[in-house]
C-alpha cells in the first residue's frame, strides 16, 4: 500500500493599502483551491497567480463582511465560476454558500472547517485547516478586532477567542485577516501567553471594559464597504 | 529506535517602510536561532519576539550590504551577544563571520548553507535551509534585484540565478529580501516558469540588455545606508 501524505499548501498575500491578508489554500494533488478574503484592487494579481499555480478555484470565502475594503469575491467568481461563501448572518444575497458553524468545505482531500467566532462582527468565521486557523479579524497577532460596530460584541469576542480558538492545540498556526506591525502569523500558544488583551488568563470583564474604552474612529470607507461587501464587492 | 523529525521553524516579518522582509529561523528542539536581514527600526519588535519565542539567538545574518535601509544587526548583537555574519566581500570590520560560498551555519540540528549569489551586489548570499532558500535581493518574486550599483553586474546576476538558484529542486520555497506587490514567497519552479526577466529560458544577453536599459533612481538613503551597514548599522 502506498501512503500519500496530503499536505495543504498555503500562500499568503498582502494588500498594502488596507494591510489585509488574503490566502490561497489548495490541495496539491487535485489542485482544488479556495481563496480567503480577496481584495478587489488585487483581483488581477490573484487571478494571475491562481492561473500560474494551475489551481482549480472552487471557493472564494469571507471571514466576515469587511468594513475597511471591498472584497474581490464577486469579480473572481465572474472569472472563475467559484462559489462564494460567507456566514449566514451576513444576509448576502449574492453569495452561494451561507455558512454556519461546523460546516466543512472540501478541496480534494483538504478540508476547511467553519468555526463561527462572532464578536468583531456577527458574521465572523475562522477557518480551520490541518493545523492552521485563518482567524479573520476576531483574533489578531497580539491584538483583536474592534467590537464597536456591525453587531460587534466584546463579550462574544472574548468567548469566541477563549472558548473556540484558544482551545485549539498550542502549535496551531494563526493566519489573521490583518496586521499593522509587520507580523505575518502567530500560534495559539503564543497568543494565549502574550496577547496583551487576552493572554495569561485575562478576565472577561476586564476585556469587555478594555474594548469598550477604546475611542476608535470609523473606518473611512465603512459606509460604502459594508453594503458593497454584502453585494460581493460588485458595486461602482 | 525513535526517529525525531527535525523541522526548521520560520517566521517572516515585514518592515513596511522599506518593504523589507526579515526572517527568524530556528531549531525547535535546541531553540537555537538566526535572524536574517533585521531592520534597525524594527529591532525592538524583533527582540521582543525572540524573547517571547524563547529562542537563543546565535546569528544575525545579512544577505548583502543593503542600500535602502539600515540593518539592525549591530543593535541586536548588543542585546543578545550573537555573531553577525556577512559575505567576506563586504569588508565589514564589525562583523564576526566573514562568510564564503559553501559555509554552513548550524543552529542545533538545523543548517543554513551559504550560497554566494553575486549580481545585485558583490556581497550577495542566498541561505539554503531544508527546502527553503532566503534569496535576499538577487532573485525577487517575478523580478530580480537591480544591478547598477555596489559592484552589481547583470551577467553575474543571471549566472547566480540560473546556475545556483534555478538548479535547486522546483518545490524549493523562495523567501526574498523584498516584495512590492504583496507576495510573500514563491518557489523555484514558479520563478523558472513565470519570472518575466528570467523565466522560460530567457537568454543571458537579453537579461543583460534588459537590466542595463533600466533607468532607476538612486535609493534615497543609499549614501548613508551603505557605510552604515558596513558598520553593522551602528551609526547615528
Amino acid at each position: 500500500m502506498v501512503t500519500t501524505l496530503v499536505k495543504r499548501q498555503i500562500r499568503q498575500l498582502i494588500d498594502n493599502r488596507s494591510s489585509t491578508y488574503t490566502y490561497l489554500v489548495w490541495d496539491p494533488n487535485s489542485r482544488e483551491a479556495a481563496i480567503i478574503d480577496p481584495v478587489r484592487e488585487q483581483v488581477e494579481r490573484d487571478l494571475k497567480l491562481i492561473h500560474e499555480l494551475d489551481l482549480i478555484l472552487k471557493y472564494s470565502l469571507e471571514t466576515h463582511i469587511h468594513a475597511d475594503h471591498l472584497t474581490g469575491s464577486g469579480l473572481i467568481r465572474e472569472s472563475l465560476d467559484c462559489s462564494i461563501g460567507v456566514h449566514t448572518n451576513a444576509a448576502s444575497e449574492c453569495s452561494d454558500l451561507k455558512l454556519v458553524d461546523g460546516d466543512n468545505i472540501s478541496m480534494g482531500e483538504v478540508k476547511l472547517e467553519v468555526i463561527h467566532t462572532p464578536g468583531h462582527t456577527n458574521t465572523d468565521i475562522s477557518y480551520l485547516c490541518d493545523g492552521v486557523v485563518f482567524s479573520g479579524d476576531i483574533l489578531l497577532i497580539r491584538g483583536s478586532g474592534r467590537t464597536d460596530f456591525q453587531s460587534g460584541d466584546p463579550g462574544q469576542s472574548y468567548d469566541s477567542i477563549t472558548n473556540r480558538l484558544f482551545t485549539l492545540p498550542s502549535e496551531t498556526l494563526i493566519y489573521p485577516g490583518h496586521d499593522y506591525n509587520g507580523f505575518t502569523c502567530s500560534t495559539v500558544g503564543e497568543e494565549k501567553q502574550f496577547n496583551p488583551r487576552l493572554g495569561n488568563g485575562a478576565q472577561r470583564d476586564d476585556y469587555i471594559r478594555l474594548m469598550q474604552s477604546m475611542k476608535l474612529t470609523k473606518p473611512d470607507r465603512m459606509d460604502s464597504a459594508v453594503p458593497g461587501n454584502q453585494a460581493c464587492g460588485l458595486v461602482e
